[in-house]
């Protein structure tokens, strides 16, 4: 199995403003080529450091990519050790990358200066991977390390950049290195936690064949997935899918990179139905996760955020008396809600959540992190039926709102 | 000045399946405290990788930060790895930790088994800071790396109990150290772009005394935050914030760590004055940074996200003739669902956005990224003002959302 490491260059990453999302986009891509990553590192805009920590990886690694380092004005430092690190005497032009960046610079109106003329520069004996989307080309080296049989890669720092280059680069690496064939499937589930799930398909698992590989892929938000690998030849996962789904039933809701969000709105968009919010608790994170897929519009008509218990009764219609008697953290309210917002925004489901996020409020009998979640259906006759649920975790305020949001689209999801 | 490295563990960051953030928090930690971090790590669960990459680290820095690798499954790794390198024997219980592991445990009504209790046991050598978020400790060793005198803190990997655990661990640092003083203002500002900025106050910024230091800190939705520091004695920024005040004047919003919705909440709560939002392009988004801050239901009352012409008419009360000859994206769209979600919602204030996000839609007059956002105001005597603004980005869809949410935020602040 080729090995790799990734090195981010960079102060700001070091200084803590920039969190680094490209180190595990790559990981990522890596990973579903069969290469193992065994090292990410990150550190400052410093030659020598520079130098010393891709050395130490190109000799430990097949294969090294470097990120950042690379805007117009410090340029220099990074390419200047790939330069060393390459043997290269001098720099060469990029003709292809020259017009990139002549073209992006005119859409921008912005004048061509000698800064940006030296982004197109690069060690003779590097071969360009050219940049679309930015002024800095992929720069590729080959017969790097200590067994003159690693390559590295070095893109630049912007993440839509860093990842728009990654078809190419991947296609680079495994042309150059001729990899083994390899095929993946990913199921999706949601609701089992990772432990149990493990504990269910235990047996399944132990009766894979020896070369299909499964990985657990746990998500807060999307659940937990589960991807079969086959290494060589062609694969056909069928009938351990089947057998698989068998055991987990609708706990398992999509494949590949699929989430509760983009699940929901297939259905209701292939049905012809509408989908209406009424938040308390998540306080809009539902509505963001659904409008977070293009063209949701399709389906998604809006939704009605009732932090106050006004609002929950002058637009949604939840009714005093509930308020009053269970409050507003209360599976009546909740259905009260879902029932409301699907009438005021005439849609066909609806799906509502009230509880206490944190850090403050809750009670001995309603803690922080309890919610109820309702899911509410129009029927074919008019009526409205609602499917409820109370969930509890323990966590901080942002993560009990993103668990809110994630089980009541589940349970909208299981409700469709 | 004293160096770091910060060090994460476990083999789901080398995956990509997790985005390692608690590096670039704990980068800032040690930042404020005047040390410099000079390389972050991520390596696999490997007992071998562990005691080469930690001891290589505590050889060149004076502090190393850890975080992962402490699972309830996969304990054993990490914490033997730090029995050995801090020289431990064995294993000794932290009375102050069980006590936390057995009241969390009881909370949730999970029994205590083996594997929990063994994440009360700590190497002899070890310190124990105890995290009362989850279930392992931070453990502290000194006297370590080739120098005898760097210190080791390994933290869980949970983001909520790592940066939990963070000010103790500072604390810790800062006196283990005896660290010196040093005194840090931050001047946080919205609407005006890093290299503008950089003009602007390029005078008085190269005429600040020699010890003061000033560091530029831009985020796209916080805005760019201009952070003055001073090592040593007791610092004065006065005279130096006056004049940045003359400079920039309303574009500077807050300090510290302050964000718009932060600012916008507490001025809200001062006046006794309420707040609604009537979102379309941004989706739930606005609405999830007014809700991200707790006590919010002070001032918040709610919102309407109209993703469909049908509600912004029937709910928010949107002309449908102002539809038709402007469309939804227009000043007059704006203007009326602004004013509209404010009667509806009955509050003082509410905030309108309505946009392309793309990646689909929009037009040549109207492109994607395009937003119109507006800020109502109810004024003494009960008639509505409404301010508008057009922005326009050339970004991803999460990201246009991103910046339109900021700048409607920026305008309520400015017409508070």
């Amino acid at each position: 199995m080729k090995t790799a490491a990734i090195c981010t260059i960079g102060d700001e990453i070091l200084i803590g403003q920039i969190v680094d999302t490209n180190s595990a986009h790559i990981a990522r891509e890596l990973n579903l080529l069969g290469i193992q990553v065994k090292h990410m590192t990150s550190i400052g805009d410093d030659r020598g450091r520079i130098l010393a920590e891709l050395g130490n990886c190109l000799d430990q690694n097949d294969i090294v990519i470097v990120t950042g380092g690379l805007g117009p004005t410090k340029d220099d430092i990074t390419k200047d050790a790939l330069r060393e690190l390459s043997g290269s005497r001098g720099y060469k032009e990029s003709p292809e990358q020259m017009a990139h960046i002549e073209r992006i610079l005119g859409a921008r109106g912005i004048p061509l200066i000698d800064t940006n003329r030296a982004q197109a520069l690069v060690p003779d004996a590097c071969t360009v991977i050219p940049n679309k989307l930015g002024t800095a080309p992929c720069m590729a080296f080959y017969g790097l390390g200590a067994r003159g049989q690693a390559a590295l890669y070095s893109l630049p720092g912007v993440p839509f950049e860093a990842i728009g280059l990654l078809p190419d680069v991947m296609d680079d690496i495994r042309r150059h290195f001729a990899l083994e064939a390899i095929t993946h499937h990913t199921v999706v589930t949601f609701g089992i936690p990772e432990s149990t799930l493990a504990k269910q398909i235990e047996a399944w698992e132990d009766a894979l064949p020896a070369n299909i590989h499964l990985a657990y892929l746990p998500n807060p938000t999307i659940g937990v997935r589960l991807r079969l690998t086959q290494f060589g030849g062609k694969a056909d996962f069928t009938p351990y899918l089947k057998q698989l789904q068998a055991i987990l039933g609708d706990a398992i809701y999509g494949e590949g990179e699929d989430t509760l969000q983009e699940v929901i709105g297939r259905k209701l968009r292939s049905a012809g139905k509408t989908l209406a919010l009424a938040e308390s608790c998540t306080g809009g994170h539902l509505s963001e996760l659904i409008t977070s897929v293009p063209g949701c519009s399709d389906y998604y008509k809006g939704s009605v955020t009732s932090y106050s218990n006004e609002v929950k009764m002058n637009v949604l219609g939840v009714r005093s008396e509930t308020l009053s008697r269970f409050g507003a953290v209360s599976e009546p309210c909740v259905r009260e809600m879902a029932a409301g917002v699907l009438r005021v925004l005439d849609t066909d489901y609806a799906v509502a959540t009230s509880g206490i996020a944190g850090p403050g409020g809750g009670s001995l009998e309603k803690p922080v992190g309890t919610a109820w979640l309702a899911a509410a259906k129009k029927q074919a006759d008019g009526s409205v039926t609602v499917a409820t649920q109370c969930v509890r975790f323990a966590a901080s305020r942002a993560v009990n709102i993103e668990r809110f949001a994630s089980h009541a689209l589940d349970l909208l999801r299981r409700n469709l």
